[in-house]
C-alpha cells in the first residue's frame, strides 16, 4: 500500500532539507508544502504577519487532495509545519491509514540559531516563538530530535517504516497461503505466520516464504510476540484459522500482544453470533474485531475471493483498502468486497452464500444421477453440462464439467470417488439460522440432510440389498433436465436472498441485497450469469420471486420440473433438491393451504387457538370441540 | 400419597396412647411396634436382659415391611422406640419418602415416674437408663414434648401433618390446571400457585380451586413464600410456565423460598440444552432439578399424559409416584411414564415427540389437500379417513376426523379456520437438533417448513395470481393414499427414532427406545396402533427400516406413493412431506449415491480431499483437478 510522510515541525527544524534526503533513500516524490501556499500567504509571511487559520484551511486542504492523487500510484513525502491537530485532520482526510506522521523537534533556542544562520527565507524569525505557542504535540508520531545528522535522521525513519509490517496474516492453511500470497503480490508489506508443532507443523512460515517470489520481503514467523512487534501500530491482523475453539485460543494467544487499537479481522467460516460474540469481549480490551467472509477456495483466496466484512463501519474503513485490493473484480472493475453491515452481518451472509452453494452442488449432483441413470457416461454428461452453458453457466457447471472429463487410466475420476459427502458446520448454520429465524429456506435443509444421508453409507448398502426393487428406465429429455435444473436454481437463489432478508431486518442490518449479489458475480464459489441478473432483480425486489422478469421465466420452466421430478420418483430416483424446489414453490404459490387443519388440530388438542377467516381483527379463537 | 407416621421414644413416654389416638383422629391404620416382638425378644425384655441390635434387626424389618405393605393401600401410625438413627434406617428402608418422625420427648425423671406408676408391663424400669444411654435424637422429626394432654399432642401432630402439601404446582396455565386437577383426583395433598397482575391475572389460583370440587382441600396461593412454606420438604414443585426466560425467572423468584434437597421439576416444553444448564446451576444451590417432557395436551394432563422424565434417577426416584400415578395407563395398566435417562433426556425426547407430532399433522394437512382438490367435502373426506381406522388408527387421524365433521351453520368449520399454522419452539429445536446432531430427519424439518411457509398468506396470495396456471384435475385411488399415508408415517417413524438413538449415543444417555414407543402409546398426541407395533420393533432393532415386519409393509406400500407424489407434482399440488419421505427413502436405499461429484466439487475449489473406493484404507486423497 502507498504511504504520505508528513514530515512536520516549526519552521526551521530542518523538514525540507530531511524530507528531500528522504524522498531519495526511499525513492519517493517529494513535496515541499510551502511550494503551494497561495500568493496571499506568501505576502503575509513576507511582512511578518502571522497567518491566521483561515489563510491556512485552503492550503492544507490543497496537500491532502495533491497527497491523495499521489497515493494512487505511488508513495510520497510532504513537508508541513502541521502544528495543530486540527491541521494535521485535514491533512490526512480520507487517507488516515496510509498516513504516517515524523516530528523533527527541537528547543527554541537551537531552531532560533538555525533560522539566523540562514539566507533566502522568507520568513521573519519573530514569527518564530508564535509557532512556539500553536504547536500542539502530536501523538501518532515519530519524534526525532533534530541535533542528529539530517543523512542520520532519514537512516532512523527509514529503518523504522522498513522494519514494520502493514498487514499481518496468521495462519497458513489452504485459505492463508492463497491470501498471504495474493496481498504480498499486491504490492503489501506483510508479516505471516504460523505456530510451530514438533513433528507436525515445522517452520511452515519460513518454508512458506521461501518458496514463493512474491513473498520475498514478507517477514515470516513462528513467534507470536516477535509477530506482533513486527507490525504497525494500529496493527492489523487478518485470522485464517479453524472457526470455533481454534479462533477463540488464538484470540487469547494474540491479545497479550496486542494494543489499543488493533484491529483483528477473521476471515474464517466463524458463525455469525460467535462473531458477535468475539466482537463484544474484545471491544472491553480496546481491540476491534471484524468478521469477514471470504469465498473463492484456494484458487480465489490467491486470485481474488469474494470478500464479506462486517463490523463497525469506521473501523472496517481502516482495512477497506487491503481487502478491496486483494479482491475479485466485477465486470465492471470494482472490488467484490463491499461493506456488509454490522458485527455478524458479513458471516452471516457468508454463510447463507455457503447454504446456497450446498444446494447448487447438490443440484448438479442430482442432474448428474438422472443422465447416469439414463445410461450416460461422465464423458457424455460433461458434454451435456457443457452445452448447458450459454444458458446456465457459473462456475460449479464449468468445474463439474472439469470433473466429469477427468480420467485416471480408463475410466473416469468420479467413478473411484466414495460416495459419502463431507460438511465443515456454515450449511448446518444456515439450516439453523432458517428454523431459528421461521424462513422456509428449505433447499439448504434438504441439501444438508441429502449429504447427510449419504454418510451413512453402510446402512444404504444395505437396504439397498432389503428393499431391492427391478431399476425402472428413467427417459427424460435433455432440455427438460435443463430447465428443471434452471428453476430449482431460482428458488434456490429466492429462499437465500430471502434469509439474508430476513435476518437483515430481525438483526436490524442495514443490507443491500443487490450489492450482496454483485460481489458474488466474481471470486465465490456460487458466481454465475444468473447472480449477474441479479444485481438489477434485486434492486427493484428484496424478493426475487416477485420480480416480473423472473415470474416469466420460472412459468416457462416449471411444466419441465415438473415433469422431471415426477418422473424420478416413478422409477425411485432420489431428486430431494428438485423436489423440494417443486414442493416448495407449490405450497408458495397457494392461496389457501391445508394449514387451517393445523390450526384445528392444535386448538383441539392444546388450546393453541385460530384465527378465522370472517373475521379480519385477527382475532383468536379457541372452539370447545 | 400414603404416609406411615412412626411415633418414636424411649419406653413409657407415652407412645401407645398418643398413637393410638392419632390413628383415630387421621383414620388411619395403627400398629404397636411391642406387638411384632418375636418370643426371645418378650423373654429376655421380662427377665430385664437388654435387647442387642441383633435382637432388634429382625424384628424392625418386620415393621418395614408391615409399613410397606400397608401403605400400598393406606397410611398408618406405627410406635417404636426408634431410638437408633440405624434402627430408624432399617424402619424406613425404601419409603423414606413417606415416612414422617414424631419423638415424644421427656425427662428421665419424669419418664421414671410414669413406668412406675404404670402395671403389667413387661419392660423393667431399670431398662430405662440403658434406653437414655443409647437415644440419637433425630434430626428429622417433630419433638413434642410429653407434659402436655395425650389430646392435646394429637391435636399438634394432627395440625402439623394436615397443613403440609406433599406436591406444589406452580403456574396455572392451560397445562398446569389440567395437571392440578388430575394430581388432586388422585388424592394427592398439593398446594397451587399462580402470580398476581393486576387487571390481567387476579385470584387465579383461588378462584380455581373453587370452580372444582377435588380441589377443596387444595391450597391456592399467590403470595411465593406462603406457596413454598406450605409444602413438606423436601420440597416437590412442578413449574408449569412458558418454557425460555420464564422459567429462568420463576426459578430465580422461587430459589429464595426453597431449602437444600427440594425439587424443581420443570414440566414445559423446554429446550433440552436449557434443562442441561439449569440443572448444574441449581445444583450449586444444592437443589434438584428434573426435566420432564409432558404430553397429551390439555385433555391428557387432565386424563392422564404421557411423560418423559429426566435427571438424576435416585432424585427421579422422590417424585415417581406422583408422575406414575398422574400419567396414562398403557394396553397393560402401565404407568407412560418411565424414567429416560440424565438431565436434558427427557426434554430431548419431548421434543422429537414433538417434531413426529409435526409431521403426522402435516401428512393429514397433506392428505386432506390431495382430497381437497378432488372436489371432496370435509365431512366425506372425514368418512373416508373413518374407513382408514382400522389399518391407521391413531389419536390425531381420530380428531382430524372430528374436526373435518363440525359444522358451524351450514358450512364446515375448518372452511372457517385461517390457514396460517403456528409453531411454539419444539419442531424448530428438533430440526436445529437434526442439524447439529449430523441426523437426517428430514420430515420433521419438511413440516416445519411447510408452517412456515403457510405463515406468508400475502405472499402466497400474490404468487398464486403472479403464477396462476390452469388448475389440473387430480385422480388419485383412495386405497393409494392411504398407503403412501402410512408410507410416510414409517418413515416419520423411522427419522423420529433415529434422532433420538444417535443423540443417545452423542450425550451417552442410555435409552431404552422400546420404552419410549410404550410410554407413547397413550396419554401423548402421538399415540396410535403403529407405536403399539413399535414396542415390539423397537426391541430387536433401532432402527426400524431395518426390522423384518417393517420392510415387508414398507415394500407393499411404496408403489402407492411413488404414484401419489408424482400425481401431486404433475398437478402443481404441494405434498411436502409425502414427497420428502420417498426422497428421502430414495436416498437411504441407494447403494450409491452422486455424492461422489459432491466430494469432487469440494476438492476442486477447496482441496477438501476424497476417499477412495479402492482404497480401504480411508486415506483422504487430493486431485490437482
Amino acid at each position: 500500500m502507498n504511504n504520505v510522510i508528513f514530515i512536520m515541525g516549526v519552521s526551521g527544524c530542518g523538514k525540507s532539507t530531511v524530507g528531500q534526503l528522504l524522498s531519495k533513500r526511499l525513492k519517493v516524490t517529494f513535496f515541499d508544502g510551502d511550494d503551494f501556499h497561495p500568493q496571499s500567504n506568501v505576502d503575509k509571511m513576507s511582512n511578518g504577519v502571522p497567518l491566521n487559520d483561515e489563510d491556512r484551511y485552503g492550503w492544507l486542504v490543497t496537500l491532502n487532495k495533491l497527497a491523495k492523487e499521489t497515493l494512487e500510484s505511488n508513495s510520497c513525502v510532504i513537508v508541513c509545519s502541521a502544528l495543530k491537530q486540527s491541521y494535521r485532520d485535514i491533512l490526512s482526510t480520507d487517507i488516515q491509514n496510509q498516513t504516517k506522521w515524523i516530528h523533527l523537534a527541537g528547543s527554541f533556542d537551537q531552531i532560533l540559531d538555525r533560522i539566523n544562520k540562514r539566507e533566502n527565507h522568507y520568513m521573519q524569525s519573530d514569527l518564530l516563538q508564535s509557532q512556539f505557542d500553536i504547536l500542539e504535540e502530536p501523538l501518532n508520531a515519530l519524534e526525532i530530535k533534530i541535533d542528529l545528522k539530517p543523512e542520520d535522521i532519514v537512516e532512523i525513519i527509514a529503518k523504522k517504516m522498513e522494519m514494520k509490517s502493514e498487514f499481518g496474516l496468521f495462519g497458513l492453511g489452504v485459505m492463508g497461503k492463497s491470501l498471504s500470497r495474493n496481498l504480498a503480490q499486491k504490492g503489501f508489506n506483510i508479516s505471516i505466520f504460523n505456530r510451530e508443532v514438533a513433528g507436525v507443523e515445522e517452520s511452515v512460515a519460513a518454508n512458506f516464504k521461501n518458496d514463493h517470489e512474491e513473498l520475498q520481503t514478507a517477514k515470516a514467523f513462528s513467534d507470536l510476540e516477535a509477530f506482533a512487534n513486527s507490525l504497525q501500530t494500529p496493527r492489523r491482523i487478518m485470522l485464517m484459522v479453524n472457526a470455533g475453539k481454534t479462533t477463540d485460543s488464538v484470540i487469547a494467544d494474540l491479545v497479550p500482544f496486542l494494543t489499543d487499537g488493533d484491529i483483528l479481522i477473521d476471515g474464517g467460516n466463524s458463525n455469525y453470533l460467535d462473531t458477535k460474540e468475539r466482537h463484544d469481549l474484545l471491544k472491553n480490551k480496546n481491540i476491534h474485531f471484524i468478521g469477514v467472509g471470504v469465498s473463492g477456495g484456494e484458487e480465489g483466496a490467491l486470485k481474488g475471493p469474494s470478500i464479506m466484512p462486517g463490523g463497525n463501519k469506521e473501523i472496517y474503513n481502516l482495512v477497506q483498502p487491503y481487502l478491496e485490493k486483494i479482491a475479485a473484480k466485477d465486470a465492471n472493475g470494482l472490488p467484490c468486497c463491499t461493506y456488509i453491515g454490522e458485527e455478524g452481518s458479513g458471516h452471516f451472509v457468508k454463510m447463507v452464500h455457503n447454504g446456497v452453494e450446498y444446494v447448487e452442488m447438490q443440484l448438479l449432483a442430482e442432474v448428474y444421477s438422472i443422465f447416469h441413470r439414463m445410461g450416460t457416461a461422465p464423458d457424455k454428461i460433461a458434454d451435456i453440462l457443457a452445452s448447458w452453458q450459454p444458458t446456465a453457466n457459473s462456475y460449479l457447471l464449468e468445474i463439474t464439467i472439469a470433473i466429469l472429463r477427468k480420467k485416471e487410466g480408463d475410466d473416469w475420476l468420479v467413478n473411484k470417488i466414495v460416495d459419502k459427502a463431507g460438511n465443515k458446520g456454515t450449511g448446518n448454520w444456515a439450516t439453523i439460522a432458517t428454523a431459528q429465524l421461521g424462513v422456509p429456506s428449505s433447499m439448504i435443509a434438504t441439501a444438508l440432510f441429502a449429504r447427510f444421508n449419504s454418510f451413512y453409507k453402510e446402512d444404504r448398502i444395505q437396504a439397498s440389498i432389503n428393499f431391492t426393487t427391478e431399476n425402472q428406465e428413467l427417459v427424460v429429455d435433455h432440455q427438460k433436465v435443463l430447465e428443471a435444473y434452471q428453476f430449482a436454481r431460482i428458488v434456490n437463489h429466492y429462499q437465500g436472498f430471502k434469509l439474508i432478508a430476513d435476518a437483515g431486518k430481525a438483526y436490524k442490518w442495514n443490507l443491500n441485497l443487490s450489492e450482496i449479489a454483485r460481489i458474488w458475480t466474481n471470486g465465490c464459489i456460487i458466481r454465475s450469469d444468473f447472480m449477474v441478473e441479479l444485481i438489477g432483480v434485486l434492486k427493484e425486489e428484496d424478493a426475487i420471486l416477485k420480480h416480473k422478469t423472473i415470474i416469466d421465466q420460472v412459468k416457462l420452466l416449471k411444466p419441465s420440473i415438473n415433469t422431471v421430478v415426477a418422473n424420478c420418483v416413478l422409477n425411485e430416483l432420489a431428486a430431494p433438491c428438485l423436489s423440494d424446489a417443486v414442493n416448495f414453490f407449490n405450497g408458495y404459490t397457494t392461496a389457501n393451504s391445508p394449514a387451517n387443519i393445523i390450526q384445528a388440530q392444535r386448538d383441539y388438542f392444546g388450546a393453541h387457538t385460530y384465527q378465522r377467516t370472517d373475521d379480519e381483527s385477527g382475532t383468536f379463537h379457541h372452539t370447545n370441540w
